[in-house]
């Protein structure tokens, strides 16, 4: 029945990195990932390519629904209005599940070599979308570049005041990323 | 004699880079590296105990240097002023030799994800380290991280600036990062 499971996706995700938690990355199998989640391997192999890839998925997706936030913005938006339209788009796709895996994922991720450069990199990946986004909007650089640096720091610290927050407190992710941004443009001021 | 050579760990740093462009990093062995920089494997182990390492070597250098210049800015330095001074402390270490390298180790890097998940790692640890000196300094958070951030950026505009231009060009490393570094402070004006 498991193949039929609209959450298998989600619960690969939480067996994964609960499990690269308790016991490393390097260490972990996909068999016993796919345990954890109670799915075969081959279902595990419908999903994911590997347990890397496992870490990848979202990342396409974020990168997608930022650059079309960018580019679906006014045509008289500036560029941090314009990253603030993606942040909104991109946090539209993050639910509940996601908020839940927060703190587990920086708790894998603080104990994993592999992971903090796989997270890294992701980084470095949204950060070159937005900025091809904002590009093609006519951004000159460096300030497409920073606009979107910017960008990728207030959708993390968003993420973390988020999924860190008290669950009674509904204010989505959209509204921590943008207060997020809102400080950084702030701070803009006192770099002196 | 290889023991001896001043300049054996550049070599090996050269040696490696122009074989993880010509065939990739994971096919490259430490046998292979040591052969082309002309030295015995056990010198390689005498200078760094793995392949991955020697892409790391620099790192805690820069890192520290990028701390100190902070930490020894004058008093009343803002925090843009702090991290100019960290560049210029980290561009002092920086010579010919690492000028030459700068093609050689985008090109590598452009062809491994690994190393460019390895590189994207160096620029997170480069600002958390600029961020703790700027912390350090009682400068507030965002406005050290942001400042860190864009101390990272200048530093990487200003190393691609500096390895690519012109050889008659005699301006140091420190004039492009501190000139790239100016570029993001104007382009902050433009965010909107």
């Amino acid at each position: 029945m498991a193949r039929w499971q609209p959450e298998t996706t989600q619960r690969l995700i939480v067996a994964a990195v609960d499990l690269f938690t308790e016991q490393g990355y390097d260490a972990t199998t996909v068999a016993q990932i796919a345990e954890r989640a109670g799915v075969t391997k081959s279902t595990f192999f419908r999903h994911f390519s590997d347990k890397r890839e496992l870490l990848v998925a979202g990342q396409e997706t974020l990168s997608r629904l930022l650059a079309e936030g960018i580019a679906e913005a006014p045509a008289d938006a500036s560029p941090l209005q314009a990253v603030a339209a993606g942040l909104e788009r991109a946090s539209s796709a993050m639910g509940p599940a996601n908020r839940e895996l927060g703190p587990r994922l920086r708790a894998a991720i603080a104990a994993s070599t592999e992971l903090q450069e796989r997270d890294a990199l992701k980084s470095v990946g949204l950060a070159a979308a937005m900025t091809a986004a904002l590009v093609a909007r006519g951004v000159p650089d460096p300030t497409a570049h920073l606009a979107a640096e910017l960008g990728v720091l207030a959708f993390k610290r968003g993420y973390a005041q988020w999924s860190e927050s008290d669950r009674d407190d509904t204010r989505g992710l959209a509204y921590h990323a943008l207060s997020a941004l809102r400080d950084l443009r702030t701070a803009t001021a006192s770099l002196g």
